[in-house]
């Protein structure tokens, strides 16, 4: 009976993918995804912080929501808000928290609650896949702001926001990752900030403030979240995976109330993991602080392994834009490389980076551009992997010339 | 600043729900809802588990779906594999189990794989609410199929699909819940399944089966999984939020890669919570089938329970579906009550029930019916709450006119 043909394949929905292929595991030299470093997760302390929380709290499990509604268990928004108010100048308490399955979650709630097909937002030129996608999809149009090593242009964004009021397509919403600016690396300095939110309330325009990264930086902190200077008209979220583990589904919003109330009531998956909320929060609790300084500090490490060995292997022949925090590193190759054509080579020998066009609002100006992910991965890995990437690209344009003083040419 | 008014009222989605009011704790009789006995949530045996698997596998969260690829954790694919060739005679190793974020997933993937608007999808004539809600958000043209107490009716559903055909429009899916049917509490018996077969094939329609509650039987097992019969046309969904817990958020779906193999492709959510997983995982591969037998003893009390009350509460004044598993009682009160008129009365005695028509497709069709969850509810609360339902379904409706042999005119 097992072997009578699927009934299912003639009837699939319009519009459906293909079954694709299982899983087969990891690249050798897999510098894409927010994923972290294995060797940090601290699994004796979590196990600890599990086994108290259970054995206090574990009953609540029984419910959906835990018995306490959908906006999420109240230890963890209680640490949330606290973990706002002292590194990102945030007043909110627990109430104005909600908790998501991660923060892939918020951007899908955050667009379902405010976005028409038609409505103008605003992105960074270069900006995280996801989000692109998201907004895309909800039949936005989108439009790209100028980015430089400190973040979004403002006289980029005041020249936008004028032009769409005069055509009568005001800017409805700007969506912005101000602190560690996936993928650049950037921080917007203060300054910016302020003139950020004058010009939004001056065009009544929203803000989107996405802070995935933000706990992740390496040195001096960063200017307050944007939320705290304007809470009126900003949506704020954040998220648990780069600072504990990306396979918790863990993010987190806030906003006033009529849009985080709305968020709510969209939210329609019965509930974020209880466990994956239970154990984090008992967790977090205590050791962020500590936690996030030692993650830090080994990123950063890897980081600069990561600008060493690209500096030896393509010299002259890129442009690094220094992360000042965060998972990955946005560099650019000469125009005359369009790294979309590396992706099959680099393959071959198993290397995967996320070419510049996925990243980025640009298309094919972004074509000499890519990301490349380094918390998974480990030193050695990394220094091997920049090595075979600098070879591929040289078999395939002749750039870069020479890697760490050897003529690649004499190879 | 915080005095502002909200920039994003003016400017919400269209369609989109209100920011509705903040969660207010549950009602005092809350017969609603898939939740489970707080009490039997084996807290320091999930804690001992919790502290086993994370000293073990807590590294694996460092990377998105662990690592391990977006179908799942193994261990808990291979127990879903082994409980259900032991419990429902499939044949199916861990391979081709999809591990969902709840089995509303399961419905949602299915149906974004499957349904077009305009497709004609069978369904049980009462059935689970957020499965009706979800073919019909989809635009399925949905079509209800008799039942007893022994389930579907096979003669209607031949009707049906004879005449569907007939008219140039056939069946595309019948979804079921065969093994202790949504609301009615039903087990479909093994000649009507093995004629559901047959008609399925000669039809060439799709099986939708949905095994929420098929783990928590009252005595005597079930017959075998639709699914294990036909293979070819038939995907398969259950859930852990019966059987262990709903704010967890774990279900689980098997079928040929063809559809198996797109749901994994549409399920976009990075990846279901990894602790809750682990932990469902190593707590259930030891403790499964003694937990099951412990719990479905004390639900099978408290239906008892529930069964004395609403008989001695309302007599011959109702009609009950005596459930043969499960967490839920379906009953029928006389044609002339229309429980919605009771909705607003019992709410404010504190009382929240399922009325007829929210879980059922035969909207005032199902007026006089009711559905009341107790695995929530102490026995006390059972009988307290079901005794001031009664009283105020006398006072809107002069019916039952006597409850527990007193007079309620009397009263």
């Amino acid at each position: 009976m097992d072997s009578q043909p699927s009934a299912f394949t003639a009837q699939v929905a319009k519009g459906a993918p293909g079954p694709g292929v299982r899983f087969g595991g990891f690249a050798e030299y897999y510098f894409i995804g927010g994923n972290n470093d294995p060797t940090q997760i601290p699994k004796d302390m979590l196990a600890r912080a599990a086994e108290t929380v259970i054995k206090r709290d574990g009953h609540m499990i029984a419910i959906y929501n835990m018995g306490v509604g959908p906006q999420g268990y109240p230890p963890l928004r209680a640490f949330v808000a606290d973990k706002m108010k002292r590194h990102r100048g945030i007043t909110v308490d627990g109430e104005n928290i909600l908790i998501t399955t991660g923060s892939n979650q918020g951007i899908d709630l955050v667009v379902a609650a405010m976005i028409n097909p038609g409505d103008v937002v605003v992105m960074e030129e270069h900006c995280y896949a996801s989000s692109i996608s998201r907004f895309k999809k909800s039949g936005a149009v989108v439009i790209p702001v100028k980015l430089d090593d400190d973040g979004i242009v403002m006289d980029d964004l005041a020249r936008i926001l004028a032009e769409q009021k005069a055509a009568g397509t005001p800017v409805k919403m700007i969506y912005t990752i101000p602190t560690i600016q996936n993928p650049t690396g950037s921080i917007l300095p203060m300054d910016r900030r302020v003139r950020m939110v004058e010009l939004a309330r001056q065009f009544d325009t929203l803000i989107f403030e996405d802070e995935c990264y933000a706990d992740l930086i390496w040195a001096g902190g960063a200017p307050a979240a944007l939320y705290s200077m304007a809470p009126e008209r900003t949506v704020h979220i954040g998220s648990f995976s780069k600072t504990l583990a990306p396979a918790l589904r863990l993010g987190y919003a806030t906003g006033d109330w009529e849009i985080l109330g709305r968020m709510t009531a969209l939210k329609n998956d019965g509930g974020t993991g209880a466990l994956d909320q239970m154990i984090a929060s008992e967790y977090f609790t205590t050791y962020f602080d500590q936690h996030v300084e030692s993650l830090t500090k080994v990123l950063g490490d890897k980081l600069d392994c990561m600008i060493e060995a690209v500096e030896a292997e393509f010299g002259s022949h890129m442009t690094l834009f220094k992360p000042k925090g965060g998972i990955f590193l946005w560099m650019k190759l000469p125009d005359e490389v369009d790294v979309r054509t590396l992706i099959g080579p680099a393959g071959k020998e198993g290397i995967v980076f996320n070419p510049g066009p996925e990243w980025s609002l640009l298309g094919d100006g972004a074509k000499s551009h890519l990301r490349l992910c380094f918390a998974l991965n480990s030193k050695e890995n990394i220094r091997e992997g920049v090595a075979k990437f600098a070879r591929v690209c040289f078999e395939q344009t002749g750039i870069p010339p020479q890697s760490r003083n050897v003529s690649n040419a004499a190879g």
